[in-house]
């Protein structure tokens, strides 16, 4: 078959309105599937198989033949077989030529084999044009017909016919196709589907143990020395006083952490003069998961925000509210407004409503919709910009919150500093620094390297 | 025309920066908008008409010719006709030879025709290629400039060029053109703007019903029922008391619904011994309106959280509090912190708000932006697991919210349950036989079948 | 080198699984950032220089040739040089006919050229390909790895097959191609980057303008005049309470804002009887930021949500309730439940609940990937139907809350009316308006005009 019928094949359809015809190799769940959903969008298909009898499993509508006439009857082969069969394909390698081959298969772990699958199938059948497709969508979502899950088909190859027929196969069966470009991409395309969420892992760890530390030292602190220096039961407050403590510091040194890798990257160059030098493994790491941190971050201040906006719903606050008030009414006296009180509760409030308010913007512009429609620059105004003013807004809010305990020594139980206090030396570090950077005498130099120039341009070899 | 001359007309601009010209078909309101924008955007434009008189509604620097002469000047010709009348146009199929057409017309009703109007304009000028475009488009907006709305643009078509051409357009005219394939989805495209909503339809009915009957439920046993027996007027209720009482409800009942066809699902299967037979009409409805009954159930479970944090602000909780902590005042008495409420008031609060936060991230999951960037694994681990999570934890926040009056008489008003009683039917329902289907006895077989084996062959037949 | 050779080198590497060379025109900052990051992606890299001198600064597994010779080694030249210098390749013109030149240069001011860089650049070389892309990504972000703005890369250009080639480097490097269409759209490609948030500035002006004037308005009126004839000193007001009076009037004034330019429309084309005239130029600036107007406007109300929600926690009102609890005990009475205050506070608050809870939904609305996945209708009914809703709500929220003050003279301090009266005027002066535009009389001429119908045909001249 060669290029002209390719095209007639493709344009055929468009008068007399009928599907071209679709085979498949393979009567495996997937292939069943996949031809099931075909029969059900108008394609009529033909399955090749091995024993051409017919089986309960392959949907009635369907014709089974032997491989060779089934590839015969349909431009579009799919090949729904394990690359491990894929040798029987060889002998078939004439019946092929010029055939669209798709290869749907998947691997059982991330990079399984030194090439893709479907490059593996390109130098088998170097006269057919091979098309990587339909290997993320599962069997059961195509069955079920229930894809409330992504339905973009990622479809690569080398030839632009094949890919697009393949891509209007995918638009027929209600799924969205996505050029990722030549067949180079197949191995990218085939190890998608195994990941689970492989930028989040690190992160998410890192939360997990800083959150468990943070938890039991404020255990410690809160309620079991509570219980045995003044012999009162506030377990109650694993509920929420103690989660309402570790979530803020949580969010705030997160958030220190995503401006911290920027800071290292900074005084890195500035020392060794050039940018052409990569970075060390962990910075280049850490600088790709500063989203994730910082959305995780974004997390545990909501989380702060709600645990304080329940606060006058709490049985245990009512009780204390009221007993503060009854001690007045019953000792005949209404204490006069603590101005400096009112200033304080005001203000730090306040400071925290704005920096949630800036946190809570960046955490929109990283939406995947809204950061694919700002360019650079805008990008770097609100992430870098925003953020800092964020950053600064919330320290700022943690400051004048726990402010007048740092030279109370009642705060120092077990002589252990309050987590607050903690919270604020990364934030506090990173602030100190960044405002060193913004010197004229540090930002020159420092904006220079990032141009490209160079102080000692040996570094570099 | 041939292709080649298609060709260099398409790439002709590049070098003297002039756009092509474009011809329109018909001097109604659509084609008037289209053709004053086109101008706008650069393009000459010359209608077809078939009195040639120059008409003030058309554009100024418009030419208006004859049909066939206005076509021969002309690459790309937009039909701007309604269907009826494409009759008009066989006369001149010679001088559309080759030409590109655009197809924008709409329809009144979904399907009114058994082809598309694209398709029938290819039938009846096999020659020219036909473009399906800009129906998605409406007159006024492209008219007063004001395009908040999606600026995507719908194109299909079988010439990959002639599709290109009207993609250029599209984008000259600060659109976005997406490429829907060949002309048979044009179907698709005319039906898309006669759309409102149809996947929320059925979900939205539904809610409104339950909400109307939960409210008179609570309506009559929260005001009517104090009303005659107590004699107290709390017709105020109607504002948040019973708004707060009937969010919560929903939120917890649609959630569980959303997991229930899921588990019909399992149990039809496991009963059947295969997957590969439909499951019932209103099963399958059901399941493809999950996402929507979801987003419903987090609008309610919001609406639930903001209701209950303005409790607080509300004059009669104001007067409320004040009365108990006067009257404790008056007696000259405080009383002890109750340990057992502490607990369990910091508890149902605490497995609210972490609910409520599972349930925001699955909503924030299902923005398309975001589901698209998943892939099928990452999808089901957070819509399956996490969902499931936040059910448990709404379901327990529920149980610890009115746990201590399931067997106090009190609650009975006229031997009538509460409603969050109600509310806890099906989520329990729904975890329990989940919590069944996970014993690896029934998940072993469940697991085969939807991978594929089938119990007893002959059903499939 | 002919199409035919082109074709047979962008299909070679997939056989042999390697990549093609790609060659670079100037070693500039840029021009060495890709060249890392295009040999970090497999690409041989050759640069083309004046001096073959091999630099420190280039990266050291690519070759340096002079221009003829390496633009000789690839298929794909990138011109990494300012638009100043283009001329030299004139002399090349020979030896680059025929090959792919992406042109990836940027400007200091929008259209700061007649035409694009790009179509200049195809001007003075009519024998190549040439593709703009990569001017939107930063040699920064490109050099440290840290992509985590924008991946995507406009592209554009006339030629189907070059485009193909430079969007699979695109893909391979780890970013998205966007495909913008021919050369044409090379000039917005180029303004793109040079932008910052240019639709937000007009509507953060105005609001800024607003929140001053009304902020010193509250400032003038709840502090200096209660210090002044009072002798109370509420400074800490400037914290909480008067941004919590500013947001909710700002919120009123900028959605009632965004409504205001629909209807002057609907008045100035019922005045001319024609749609076929243009709007003056500020209005249709205004109906083009409306959207930006109400993200603001959302913005504002989000504030105002969260500033009322912590009011229970702030030490004022703690201390104002105190006082008042305890002034009622010393005087031993309880006052009764004042069933007016029950009925006007739950409902100002309910309604300015399901307010916001629609002025969400429209925020969710606009995203891009929400406003994308609906049709014109279904916007029109969100942003039309819903917005004017929320609009009623809104109002009804602040009448219901000051009503009973508008009478009272106290209210009027200086003479001057509470910002909540001001911030009335134009959220019900927008109601009233809409509402005479829906009766029948003036509506179905409005309609008639929207669909074309012209009252005064001389008027379109």
């Amino acid at each position: 078959m060669n290029k002209n019928s390719s095209n007639v094949m493709a344009l055929a359809p468009n008068t007399s309105n009928k599907r071209e015809t679709v085979c498949i190799f393979g009567t495996g769940d997937f292939g069943r599937a996949l031809g099931h959903k075909l029969i059900q969008s108008g394609y009529p298909v033909v399955y090749g198989s091995r024993s051409t009898q017919i089986s309960n499993l392959i949907p009635k509508d369907a014709e089974v033949l032997g491989h060779a006439e089934a590839a015969q009857k349909a431009a579009i082969i799919i090949i729904a077989v394990q690359r491990q069969h894929y040798n029987f394909l060889t002998p078939l390698a004439e019946v092929l030529h010029g055939k669209v081959l798709v290869d749907i298969s998947n691997n059982l772990k991330v990079n399984q084999y030194p090439e893709s699958n479907a490059e593996y199938l390109a130098q088998l059948l170097p006269g057919s044009k091979v098309v990587k497709g339909f290997n993320t969508v599962s069997a059961w979502a195509l069955q079920s017909g229930t894809l409330d899950a992504s339905r973009q088909v990622f479809v690569c190859g080398d030839d632009l016919e094949a890919k697009q027929m393949v891509m209007n196969i995918v638009r027929a069966l209600g799924l969205t196709p996505l050029d990722k470009g030549s067949l180079l991409a197949a191995q990218e395309i085939e190890n998608y589907p195994l990941q689970l969420f492989p930028m989040w892992k690190f992160p998410m760890f890192l939360s997990l143990g800083l959150t468990a530390f943070f938890f039991f030292y404020c255990l410690a602190l809160d309620v079991i020395y509570t219980y045995i220096y003044e012999n009162n039961d506030f377990s109650f407050f694993i509920a929420i006083t103690i989660p309402n403590r570790v979530c803020p510091v949580m969010a705030l040194v997160l958030l220190a952490l995503v401006y911290l890798p920027g800071i290292f990257a900074a005084i890195i160059q500035l020392h060794r003069g050039t940018k052409y030098r990569r970075f060390p493994d962990w910075l280049d790491k850490w600088m790709l998961c500063r989203k994730q941190l910082g959305l995780i971050a974004l997390a545990f201040a909501s989380l702060h925000a709600v645990f304080t906006l329940v606060t006058p719903l709490r049985a245990f606050i009512s009780w204390r509210t009221s007993k503060g008030i009854i001690s007045q009414a019953l000792n005949n006296k209404t204490e006069p407004l603590n101005h400096t009180n009112a200033w304080l509760s005001d203000s730090y409030l306040a400071l925290g409503i704005l920096g949630y308010f800036l946190f809570v913007l960046l955490g929109i512009t990283s939406l995947p919709s809204v950061s694919n429609n700002v360019n650079w620059r805008e990008f770097r105004f609100v992430q870098s910009k925003l953020g800092y003013l964020a950053l600064i807004l919330c320290t700022a809010h943690t400051l004048v919150y726990g402010g007048k305990w740092f030279l109370s020594p009642s705060a120092y139980k077990w002589y252990l500093p309050n987590i607050y206090m903690l919270s604020l030396v990364v934030p506090c570090a990173v602030l100190v620094v960044k405002f060193v950077l913004i010197f004229p005498c540090v930002d020159k130099p420092l904006t220079q390297i990032r141009q490209g120039w160079e102080r000692n341009p040996k570094y570099s070899k």
